[in-house]
């Protein structure tokens, strides 16, 4: 996969894209990635990329013609029109089957903002998709390209060595993941649980489920989807219900 | 503020650290960071950090002996215990809130994990966070540490030059933002509402606050509280769900 940010920081990216799973990508053939600095693109001559909003107000809005030009230009030597990403916190909000979705495509372009506001034209008539890590402030989008790189490469099938980690991990079985142990057996006097060191397999795989199950009930009911259940996961469910009744008593 | 920041990767952060406002906060004394390998932590002859799972399965887990050792080891030399923080998908959603919470610490440790799981001890004897930055599967911790640092330390009041930039952003004030223009008025015949222009300052307050409104109701209703709205934003908001209404139509 191909992926081109637009960005005024390109320095930011190297460390992150340079290691350990997106390093290993490019490698194997699975990422290649360009650094645009949008700066380059401008046409006045102190190269300014915002400038003051209409309408008046606190901060500055960045500019539709570096943008625009920059995002063009890559595109122009394209024969498939890439999918065009804004970072911006009034995006939708990125999650695990977008980047299922995104994770199809040949070619991401991504546009980071920074400080700045976007000028609204970038978002009508430029961008496919405008979207937000978290419900959280960030200094720019920066961070975000990041974050949606890494979590779209990891699912080449090229990228992860063992093909069973990619769909056991938590947001793709949809539940949280169950406790692990390693060893030793007792760390200062904290021990694993007996059933994970019993050999019955069958035991530690409900155990494994039922923990799965309580601690995504506890910390993230909204992911428990109950047609998403089998009849014994439904059983377990009611058991933690009632157990956690219990409880509150 | 301190933040410290254990991790197998430290070559990752450099390029966000020392970049935009982060390194401004370091300039202005608002930012410390350590990078700490807590591979460097290990007790065993081959540098071990994680070892296979009791009750068998895919995927390695993260020792509790070189991650306690390495917090245990940064906590014995301040005089007030700081908040440790474990990046995981499991853990509590980051939000605004949340970075305000922590924005008032002294002093952050965060745990970045890589590919495999914690062991549970960790989370049950060490921690006193668990933070998820979205519902969405990464590599590792690092963007997670990276994220939190950004949102934590923008907060630090010496850091952002405007005061009012850090206020009026999206999920500070719970809404998302209003659209934003800039110059050209006319770039290749997308023109600016003729609003923007008018010199009204009153009714360009009003436009703002109602597409504020609007693009939350379509985008995040979610977000939307009514309790924390005036009462011409409540009838602002009638308004965009009767229009939405004979949109349908």
């Amino acid at each position: 996969m191909k992926v081109d940010i637009l960005t005024l920081f390109p320095e930011m990216f190297k460390g992150v894209f340079e290691s350990s799973i997106l390093k290993r990508a490019q490698e194997v053939g699975a990422f290649q990635y360009r650094l645009i600095d949008f700066r380059d693109y401008t046409t006045d001559k102190h190269n300014k990329v915002d400038d003051y909003p209409y309408g008046g107000g606190a901060g500055m809005v960045l500019k539709p013609q570096p943008i625009f030009d920059a995002v063009e230009e890559v595109v122009s030597k394209e024969e498939h029109k890439p999918r065009v990403i804004l970072l911006c916190p009034q995006g939708e909000p990125f999650t695990q089957q977008k980047a299922e979705e995104l994770a199809k495509e040949e070619h991401l372009i991504m546009i980071c903002g920074h400080y700045e506001g976007y000028d609204e034209r970038i978002r009508e008539h430029l961008v496919t998709d405008e979207v937000s890590i978290g419900d959280y402030v960030l200094t720019g989008g920066e961070l975000g390209a990041m974050v949606i790189t890494d979590s779209v490469i990891r699912l080449q099938p090229e990228v992860l060595g063992n093909d069973q980690s990619a769909t056991h991990d938590s947001f793709s079985t949809r539940l949280l993941e169950h406790p692990h142990y390693t060893r030793p057996n007792d760390f200062r006097g904290m021990k694993v649980p007996d059933i994970l060191t019993s050999g019955h397999h069958q035991k530690i795989e409900e155990w494994r489920t039922y923990q799965s199950l309580k601690r995504t009930y506890q910390r993230r009911p909204d992911l428990i989807k109950v047609d998403h259940l089998s009849e014994k996961e439904l059983k377990m469910l009611e058991e933690i219900k009632a157990e956690d009744v219990a409880t509150d008593k």
